[in-house]
């Protein structure tokens, strides 16, 4: 198992080992963003567990500012006997999925993806190198092929996930989302060529990026959207921690909620090798 | 793998075999109830997957009436491209965790319970035909200990879930809630002794239920609630399908969304064995 922990919680002393050996879900809004792990050394051994999920708090960047997640009292154990809280949410908020029927018009729902669907072996491809220099870059099919030559090739049925280091700007909506002076996005995606690729060559079940769309921030036609939902696959966005995931052998349960008639939703996602 | 599927895709044709040997989320609100599936005879093979969760809609009951999810249109692919929705919902919505800070001012929030933690054994007791007779049923240590006999101890970490029978209700709110000519709830929980034990003598990690909550709908006093989250550990309310989980040997994977600070969350729960 995995030991490193990147946000101790505030009552690890009331854990069994096994909490202890956890790793919890990211804290962004605030107190401990992610960077501090985000482009941490990898170290992920031969078996571990992994959250791929940021926290979901009003001040988690929105691809459109404005649709943050907003937050609500509910009710307090002081006054009541027991605490809640109420949410007003997009589907498309935090760590989340696009279902088929985001961009696709005969597309399925989110309560249509079946669990071998949600339940898939995890490949990481790296181009945080080059997002570094260029925001605007895209996981191309030369990434791809580089990718197998390292690490073989990959399995029918796989979600393919972007690792571009951006995790690191979560804490800072307009960094995150890259906007220039004319209210442009730039942050990076998969490149269409490299979408079609993967769903005619591998038969992959998903994509995941660790920005805010699959598309890079820069398009306006939303060509990878379009291609991968029109083929009844899904996207995962705000991927998290994907520095600590190896390249290939994780297998990755994607804990969608099932809104009737989803677009998609806010999702669990869980790694474990 | 477990071939059954209570609810057949809309485009079920779509799909990879992958797909269509799933078991997909279970539809409630209208359409197709849970009902048909809930009570129909175990088949549950060596190996399979099961989708615990119900579909998060308007329609499904809540423990306080009015506090139901509400839902409001979003984007249209018609006339924005792509199409989503929004969603205003209590932390206690559909299948979805109860996390320590719910009953416990000093109890952990749903974003500090470890990955560790949400992935469990999973044990189900059947109290079925009790609850058949009697609404106001709870589990006892009598219950667990003939468990026990028949099915072995159980395992330390465990989520023992209660099943029953509930489910067949969930298209009914009043039905389900059991509510009575004076505004009561009448619906089967754990009883406190129950969780007593299985804290102390088997360090088990989580209670669920496939009612709306884990004390029985007449308590006034939520003991069993104190209890376990007193105990730093989660409960898992609403719970769908156990009908066709075995009574031991399945791995729980509790999908739960980590809102900031939050009490609990819906989560979605995914069961192979």
């Amino acid at each position: 198992m995995c030991t490193e922990n990147p946000v101790l919680s505030r009552r690890t002393a009331l854990l069994g080992s096994a909490g202890l050996a956890a790793t919890t879900a990211l804290t962004v809004a605030g107190a401990a963003p992610a960077s501090a792990t985000d482009r941490a050394k990898p170290r992920h051994g031969r078996h571990g567990r992994l959250d791929l999920t940021y926290v979901l708090g009003e001040n988690f960047p929105a691809y459109t500012p404005g649709e943050e997640a907003v937050r609500s009292p509910g009710t307090t154990i002081e006054a009541d006997g027991y605490y809640l809280q109420r949410w007003n949410i997009y589907e498309h908020t935090g760590t989340h999925v696009d279902a088929p029927a985001h961009f696709n018009p005969n597309g399925r729902y989110a309560t249509e993806l079946s669990v071998d669907e949600l339940t898939v072996p995890a490949v990481v491809v790296d181009i945080a190198d080059r997002a570094q220099d260029d925001p605007d870059t895209v996981v191309t099919v030369a990434d791809l092929r580089q990718h197998e030559r390292r690490y073989g090739r990959i399995d029918a049925g796989s979600a393919v996930l972007m690792y571009s280091g951006w995790g690191e700007k979560v804490g800072d909506p307009d960094a995150y989302r890259g906007t220039d002076s004319a209210g442009g996005l730039h942050f990076p995606g998969f490149g269409v060529d490299a979408c079609e690729w993967l769903l005619r060559r591998r038969q992959i079940r998903s994509l995941g990026v660790d920005t805010l769309s699959i598309d890079p921030g820069n398009s306006a036609t939303f060509a990878t959207h379009k291609v991968l939902n029109g083929a009844e696959r899904y996207g995962i966005e705000n991927v998290a921690n994907l520095v600590r995931l190896p390249p290939r052998g994780a297998t990755l349960t994607v804990g969608l909620i099932p809104f009737l008639e989803g677009s998609g939703g806010p999702a669990r996602l869980l790694a474990a090798w």
